[in-house]
């Protein structure tokens, strides 16, 4: 199968699909900082984690190795939908009239329409080898509730899921691929739970949060033997399953002997950002390349580019370990954006720690120029991107302007992270003019971090 | 790039795709009847169709060419997609405990997420060719509107589309979509036309059709020069513009060294269906196969196994020229199922006419088994079918099942013509409980079968 730059999809063989992940740590100049126990304050071990967490998963928090071999029963469910493509953005260069290349990683592909499922089906496989009967989580936009459900469905588990209620009412299209798949899903706040009716006594409309939401699944989760929680995104091991992305990518470009100037990817949690990336900042640490790299995040929710680098919860009510990142205040609440999956009031201690090491940038961008850029991509490129993708696609859309502007054949590679075929109803607002132009909610993030506590 | 039947996509590169489309005319042992003038009754020519067509189009529609090749632009549009995925369908297979090997031949991955687009493109190319600058349609499900939309929004041209009402009401997001790529969208029966008024006038209620619908789509492009209509089924450039679907399902099933035993697939107007099968049929009158070769329709809904083969106008107005056609009465209103793309009351008259020289056969099912078969999909192969093609792989289950029985090793190759992510209110209906197991509604087709004119 021959491939060239004026293809549209630069595709691999299953048989060419990356057999490990890669974790970045042992790399790094610096150890990241350890989890801290939130009542004694001292490193959490993993006895801190087996509540919520399976041993194999656990472990990985905190592997030193550089590879770690994908489990074949995991491999072969990749295959369903991976290696996924690499396309080349031509009609957008030409409707942009940059001389810059365009390169975009596209994880729609996948059953649940996002990269969510690389981590979903490697957790529930982990879960399941344990005796796990059955896993909790939070949703934001709902990727990541759908993609556990469908990785359940594979494994004969249970799902159940909390969805921020924001994302609940605005998308109702995932409760339903959700429960396709077999899971269950409740909005968030619930009244099922302590931490849930804890919010709603004090605030009965409250939209919810990603904080919330992981307070109710872990209250559920720990208690019970064979109940499990499973997250989504921020923490190492799941950041580590997502490095399959670059991993594929940097097979991709190479095929088509590309190498890459600027990398540009959004990030909520993290994981999207780094499974693109870390691939890539380990070819920049080797010296084979040196692309700049650029995470693009909401103006709503601006963790990296405002909030502060210190020790918090990673859930509303303070019940996970403390972590060293990016934080707006575990309690702050973000306003109801659509970009559900970016409405996390933390970052990645991980991408947290590389971040403060200067191997990254990182810009915020505003609502309305990010649809703007996601119905040009739609367009042009015929994909409609989620919300939280249309982020690096006006990332993206800088840069090449830019390129234009210095005349430069810039080759810019980014993650279209999932499809917006279920977020619809936020381009109808868009083109209706009822879209929320959120801006950095400074007071709100001021107040909230007088919450964080001290360590 | 190696494949093998244990791999679970089977791809081509882009420079496989195949380049001509194929034309079953001249290789059938009859030729079709012609389409009739409505007033005079006599053979339409040309001229009868040219206040709808452009002339490239209304060629291809008589043409007696075996191959027509595809324009340079409709390839390089084509290959953002294309060609699209063949599957193996693994853990389909495990859960049925079948011997069979099922393939499914895939068109979710195109940007409307259906086959559509494969000539919406090529009639959005011709119309452009030929200096026109908008195009009307109908559109039942929505599948074909938002095709539509794509197509223009490529060619610069604008696209305005009536969608059956009760389409319309279930699947919001849809006409969502087709705002995103820039058409306009009204549920039908309108009051922006005649035969839309006409319609509210009798039934205000009235749940629409797709033959309404056409009624209004043709009634507005029928006087304007610059403004023509394109129909997404039932004719035969339609039907062409399909077949490279089947020409690129033989090649992959020659990667894998495999003949099929049966091909299955659905049929509403017909394209998905005469694109699968065309070429399939091409290769069982050379001798070079046998597969036999299946339809499947919606019971509510049975225009090839219980409607007439007649002369029959194509719209629910009278103002078409009349088709040989399987025909349920021009009027007649289907049953609002889910499956908005089948709800056609007549047949492609090129496919109606294959049927009656005994080259498919038929078979129609109920909408309880096509959603139990449509879960059941998407719990193990991931993707969650469009209803239309759930009837496709419902009467794959139906095969693989009997295969079992048999003790053979059947090969099973089916058509999954679209992803169902726009149509999960569905699916939700079914979960609840309040799906209507709609039947054949043998009164009222009898009493719409009275108003057929006489030829």
């Amino acid at each position: 199968m021959t491939t060239s730059r004026k293809d549209h999809k630069i595709l691999l063989s299953e048989s060419e699909m990356p057999t490990q992940w890669y974790n970045i740590v042992p790399d790094l100049a610096a150890p990241p900082p350890p989890a801290l126990h939130p009542g004694t304050k001292e490193p959490a071990g993993p006895a801190d984690f087996e509540p919520l967490f399976p041993l194999a998963l656990i472990l990985q928090e905190v592997s030193m190795e550089r590879y770690i071999d994908i489990p074949d029963e995991v491999l072969d469910i990749y295959r369903m939908w991976r290696p996924s493509p690499l396309y080349r953005a031509h009609r957008l260069e030409k409707a942009l009239d940059t001389p810059a290349r365009i390169y975009y990683k596209y994880e729609g592909v996948s059953p649940a329409g996002s990269h969510k499922p690389n981590t979903a089906v490697a957790q529930a496989y982990y879960n399941k080898q344990e005796g796990v009967k059955k896993l909790t989580t939070e949703t934001g936009a709902g990727q990541w509730g759908s993609a556990l459900a469908f990785a359940c469905a594979l494994f004969d588990m249970e799902c159940e899921v909390w969805q921020v209620r924001s994302s609940y009412d605005q998308k109702p299209y995932r409760k339903a691929l959700i429960e396709t798949f077999g899971g269950v899903v409740h909005p968030s706040p619930s009244d099922l739970t302590e931490a849930g009716r804890a919010i709603l006594q004090a605030n009965p409309a409250s939209p919810g949060s990603l904080g919330i939401a992981i307070s109710e699944a872990v209250e559920v989760a720990a208690p019970l033997p064979e109940v499990r929680y499973a997250l989504g995104s921020v923490l190492n091991h799941v950041l580590l399953h997502q490095t399959i992305i670059g991993e594929e990518v940097l097979l991709q470009l190479a095929k088509v002997e590309e190498t890459p100037d600027v990398l540009v990817g959004c990030v909520g949690g993290g994981s999207n950002f780094g499974g693109l990336s870390f691939p890539f900042m380990r070819e920049k640490m080797a010296g084979t390349m040196n692309p700049r790299i650029t995470a693009v995040e909401p103006s709503a929710c601006p963790s990296l580019t405002k909030g502060l680098y210190t020790y918090d919860f990673g859930d509303a009510a303070g019940m996970t370990p403390l972590m060293k990142m990016h934080t707006l205040g575990h309690d702050f609440v973000p306003d109801p954006i659509h970009a559900g999956g970016l409405r996390y009031h933390g970052m990645s201690p991980l991408l947290s720690h590389i971040y403060e090491l200067g191997m990254l940038d990182a810009v915020a961008i505003n609502q309305n120029e990010c649809f703007d850029a996601g119905v040009q991509f739609a367009r042009t490129e015929g994909i409609v991107p989620a919300p939280e993708p249309t982020h690096a696609i006006a990332g993206t859309i800088r840069e090449a302007l830019d390129a234009k502007e210095e005349g430069e054949e810039r080759v810019i590679v980014t993650a279209l992270c999932g499809h917006g075929l279920l977020d619809l109803t936020a381009y109808d607002r868009y083109f209706a003019g009822e879209m929320n132009d959120s801006a950095y909610p400074e007071e709100r993030v001021q107040e909230a971090m007088t919450r964080i506590p001290a360590v």
